[in-house]
């Protein structure tokens, strides 16, 4: 099986690690290749950097779309996962709609913990997009930008730590980690805390992978159909 | 006051039809300047094409936007106007959810009469991530490319009577016609139903010269900053 | 084009500062008359006012209904609308209806600033019936009586201005001022906010101008049916 | 024990009846009195109507407020009954609320027989102000205005009934009566439908000796507060 | 008439006192009976106890279903109480659910005190599956667990109070007493409070009492069908 | 990888089957272990069934939790999945509520296909009750009871596509085979439909085999804990 996985942004840098890191999750048969793409901002956070990384999504999945089981966008915004979807033929897994749906499954109510507020309130609109906002319990801000996530890592996990314990007060029952940015500090963060905590890209690569075993792709009856 | 409808197309062909149609609705003292794209589809109907248009759409109100006092993205899919939102400072009015709020205004529910079952699903999903769902009455589908809209507008009108008809039975008091590619059949329509019609594109304008005169612009606060 | 503004209580002393003030954002070519009821309570802020005062409004506005193209009820609880929209041929524009689907398109989700708890509950309800809930934040209450509003402006612009940053930690982007009677002070607390204030009684008018040019009117179908 | 009904209508010619039928379901400790008012119209099929019979009632039930433990709107649009509330000290049940949330508890969904498609929106609206729309499967009308109901009785049950059964089609397991000038012919309708019929001027009836036996009383905190 | 009342709970020690409170309640010709359970533990705070309980209801509601004409289960978790409508013929009223029903009746929002965290999440999903959450302004938690509740009655009845203060800041205007094992101590609380309280307990008699004058039973067409 | 699959009923009639049919999606690595009660109905339709089988499912899961690494409960309505999650300390699995999330992920809405009515409306139930209804285009219920859908395979594939076809009208893109027991049609199904088609027995082991990957169990924090 061999699942592609996109890091919807213009840099290479994360590319090697992140392979690395999913390959812990992989089963022994699966092969993951991590790609980035030639241009665009570092990180997603606003609007305008999605519409500017879109098209190069595109094209980027259309051109290698034959050789691919299943396709993965690392990050949690699932920026145009509808477009793909059309373009392709195999199952595109987006982290943010996948570990909302799974985190039901696990507790009565979930929280994100997201990096900004402006992040924030994306995610309780993609939650209400998706029809899962009454089991999302809160989104809750770390006030900290992606791209300083990684400056200082116990201050991260840290800051994560504490977020989840507000969103626990909230009523959550499951903690999603609301950028793929933190997915290296899942083991730690998880360490701390005494609820489940969903790291989405691992979690999209396993579904990526079960998808793939049951045969199950995208409807293209009419929202992803072209 | 000056306004920019921007045919977020790549065809210029509707531009002055456009400026002329909207002329119509406009104060006698507001300027309205029609600008389509340089490249592009001729029509939006898939989330590929929303995707291919959306960075020159970006690029065009960034170079005008100090020249003009508010924005329509002329097309009822409302196109990344998120991110139109985060790189202006002026009112962006979307015909989608112009209508769609000011529709449940004027009835107890409006139905959405959209060109294919593809369009009308985007419709739905539109009005849940608006809020306004429970005052949607239905999204009755025409089962007309949008291209093919104007080839026999005759037609045309007959379809969207008809659909109107159904949506009525539906439970809708008010009618939403669902591509701006209609706006030139407006009156016709009009005089055959007997519940009010709302045209989007002449709304919006309205709605763009009322923000202008409130001096209401979009909040920075959260989901469209910057 | 001539507007009717109501002012739904016994008591003209408002009409011609609300007739000066609502001038400030009409069209030059916008006729105003600002009426008040011969009978009935200074403000209205139980449901009893409410039910004294609608048969003075109904009479009053069937009886001058053929001189205005436009009714505004001036009160943010929208008096018994529905009845006026049944008995009259023009739109009829109630300011709490509008105000909140119309922030609705100025940023994620709005918080409404009203008198008292009791208010509060009655625009939470209005919000309900509305279907617009998903959009509000929250309704912060000021705990002052609407007459005592007037009082202390700058006691009262504090407080709007104190419950409005209280909104934003709610997650409001967009404060709506809950009383037509805080209209004068909206420019004041609109200097102190950093987020967009809609003032409802000039936004129901420049609707009222866009549906007479729109010539949009509410339908008649079932809900304001005869 | 004594309780109140008043016909919320300018017209004597039910009392006596009504009084009669409730009787059948009152306790033998219960006393019964129904009132009618001076004027008004006869029926209340639009919003005019209750607002013409809403300053009535509630000169109604201030004079008589202290003589009665409970009281009963008897009309299913439960009109202005927040306002009643406001300015009594018993308990006040309107059969439209009242059998909405009882409906709820005797099968996964209902729905109200309303009259005329006006009415029937308006059933709609209430559910929703109420949070119950989640268990109505809907309304169906019968096309009868209020007044012509009883006109042909056998006429009326026939459609009724047909109405019901097209209700089970739509998911509902139990039936409301959405008039209480259906009451009458209830015992007939339950004869000829395989789902329990709720009847509301009797299930009100008995709601308000309950709430009188319990000491139930309505919040006088914020809604209802004067 | 016969009303058996239900403890869930494999011990007999509350069921004489529950007859006497709930014989405050009756009517005179009203003939009360509460059984008990064989088996099973003592409270209802886990799935897995009401697991263990509800095939000794279904034994016993249906050994003795001929012999009353309305069943009342005695716990606010309303356990099995599908089960046993669909094999028993009279009516069967859960505290929980009427109680939320009829609190909805009584003023805007209403709030349910419950003992634990676990209990309180329970009650969340029980509003929702019933439809009633928009009506639920919170459940406030007492961190007492249920075979505590008497060990310090006043203990117990000053967490109800504060818990309840606490609610109606949440917004809430009636209270619940989220355990009917509170049942005596409503009195007391309740004149320590200025909203409405309910005591499910006896408001499920009361509502077992009309059923049987109004002769509704649950519907068998599908939920409760066999 | 030790999974274990309960089949919840008293007879071990499709032990092997589903050992055999399961297998064909389970990793090399992974072993299944079918096992059924020793007491209880062969299927499970109504809510006495369920309560009649769960003591037995308890004891089960209990006697053999150490021996497993996750359980899947094989049975679409998910019986008293809250009170297994409660007694063991790995993951549970059921196949309804884990697909109607999945089936989220596939296209914008999903209709489940159900045995009878009675089944269809604990599916509407279930779906609320998860917060995922505004996903569920429809419940089309194919009015067979679930021991008669083996009988005549060929009739019941029939059936199924029919009603996926009525279905898709509803708005489905995705359709969830309701009931375990067609699991062994699903290829037959899939073949004659044009959109995707869960089959949830194998769902649920695949999101086994992934929660274990993970290492992600249920939250212990309130709803699931002891």
């Amino acid at each position: 099986m061999r699942i592609l996985v996109v890091n919807p942004v213009g840099a290479k840098i994360w590319d090697e690690k992140d392979e690395k890191y999913l390959r812990r999750f992989a089963r022994i048969d699966t092969s993951i290749k991590v790609l980035s793409l030639k241009d665009g901002p570092s990180s997603l956070e606003t609007f305008q950097s999605m519409v500017s990384v879109c098209p190069g999504i595109i094209q980027l999945v259309k051109s290698v779309d034959n050789n691919y089981d299943a396709i993965v966008i690392n990050c949690f915004g699932d920026p145009c996962i509808e477009a793909i979807r059309e373009v392709v033929n195999v199952p595109v897994l987006g982290p943010g709609e996948t570990s909302m749906m799974i985190a039901s499954l696990l507790g009565h109510k979930f929280s994100v913990i997201s990096p900004t507020r402006k992040t924030a309130v994306q995610v309780e609109l993609h939650a209400r997009a998706l029809g899962i906002e009454h089991r999302l319990a809160s989104v809750v801000e770390l006030d900290i930008a992606v791209l300083d996530l990684e400056r200082d890592v116990e201050k991260t996990v840290k800051a994560v730590v504490k977020a989840s314990e507000k969103a626990v007060q909230d009523g959550a029952e499951v903690i999603v980690l609301g950028c793929t940015g933190l997915a290296y500090m899942a083991d730690e963060i998880r360490k701390r805390l005494n609820v489940p905590l969903i790291e989405p890209a691992s979690l999209a690569l396993k579904m990526a992978e079960s998808f793939v075993d049951l045969r199950l792709k995208h409807s293209k009856v009419a929202l992803y159909g072209s």
